[in-house]
């Protein structure tokens, strides 16, 4: 019975670091939408990168990224209204990193219109590695889904070398 | 063994709970898609409270909704084609409470173009109790992410009171 | 205890389904944007049918997803860029079958505007079927939120057909 409930225990804490994975990639957006910038940033471990489009080099670490969103640029978008969403990650845990991939939009508000409209359309690949036993990111890959093929590529790399084969 | 399996329980429970909270997010969109206006209402509890944008007082209670749902501006809204899109929610559990912090968007259909646009940009924050061992919203209150930082308030009040702390 | 055990192995199998159930909905778009066609119609039982508005036959098994996937109009949407986006999954699990409610909006990059645009506003009824102890989609239909009113109607359908009721 021991070893029951041994591989029982082993299943839980399978689905629960799926969950938890699942709340680091959802809680990047509504942080920093409100300028919590501090605590956006904290989300990614010590050497943890933030890699998106090709033009700049990656972020390292919370700082870099909190400074980041301090800058004009984002504080510009917060305070027109935007939604950095992502949408519902496809996880998968080894041990102590984890891998997801997901879709991650930028919306923007159009006050003139009074519409919102899609501004960045791209697929996003995540890793993780577990720091005393939270979950952080340790790196973060967006790619725009556009005339480029970038978000493309970065989709079929992830998938093709295995992810989330025998999972379901 | 007894005290591993009340462990257990207790941690699978709270795997079910949120799995419960994010159903009930969930299901409003469709719902109210559908006109189906007293199964949209009938998440709420009994004195539940619906409160969005600024300009009304919330709606309380589940017939509330459902009269909201029967009116003009929602049936117009369903005969033209529109999706009241919930994001994924982050889900905080505390025995017989919970809140969820998420997206809400609502994406209406443009005939003319052949598109669809993003017409409300919502920060949406949830709270649930649990009654007669289900969930129901106790209150739920949208804010746009607009030019008036609603929305971006909305949020920062909610992570700002420490919700989801500690839980990845 | 060992019944304990059973009952916690039940509902755990429960959750573990419902996660499952829930990566082959999400899996869908991000290898169909990648062009990994044979992958995206892996996720189909042998004589599983995508069925999408009403204007041509259900589409019957995995070769035949591939063949539309490989075709000159999907084709040309990936070399835009193109997000054939899911919302998060409503699961109903019974046995070796499954259900599910969602949002599938498709997502164009328009390289003029620099923007993207939402191209199909849609409702999605997916039903699987446990094949080999994995999940496979035995039917997935979508139908357009638009003046039709043929996705409401199947919001509707699917709901008032009980999909849902008391598993929150």
């Amino acid at each position: 019975m021991t070893l029951q409930l041994d591989e029982l225990a082993a299943r839980l804490r399978r689905v629960e670091d799926e969950l938890a994975i699942r709340r680091v990639v959802l809680s990047y957006g509504p942080a920093a939408d409100a300028g919590l910038t501090q605590r956006a940033g904290a989300l990614w471990a010590e050497n943890g990168e933030y890699d998106w489009d090709t033009a700049r080099p990656a972020l390292v670490g919370p700082a870099a990224v909190a400074a980041m969103l301090e800058g004009r640029g984002h504080q510009s978008l917060i305070s027109e209204g935007v939604a950095h969403f992502a949408g519902p990650p496809l996880v998968e845990v080894d041990g102590d990193h984890a891998t997801a991939l997901s879709y991650s939009f930028v919306l923007r508000r159009d006050a003139e219109q009074q519409r919102a409209y899609v501004w960045r359309l791209g697929a996003a690949h995540w890793e993780f590695e577990r720091v005393d036993d939270s979950w952080r990111i340790h790196r973060r890959t967006h790619r725009q889904l556009d005339e480029t093929g970038a978000g493309r590529e970065l989709f079929g790399e992830v998938l093709g070398a295995g992810f989330g084969e025998g999972e379901s």
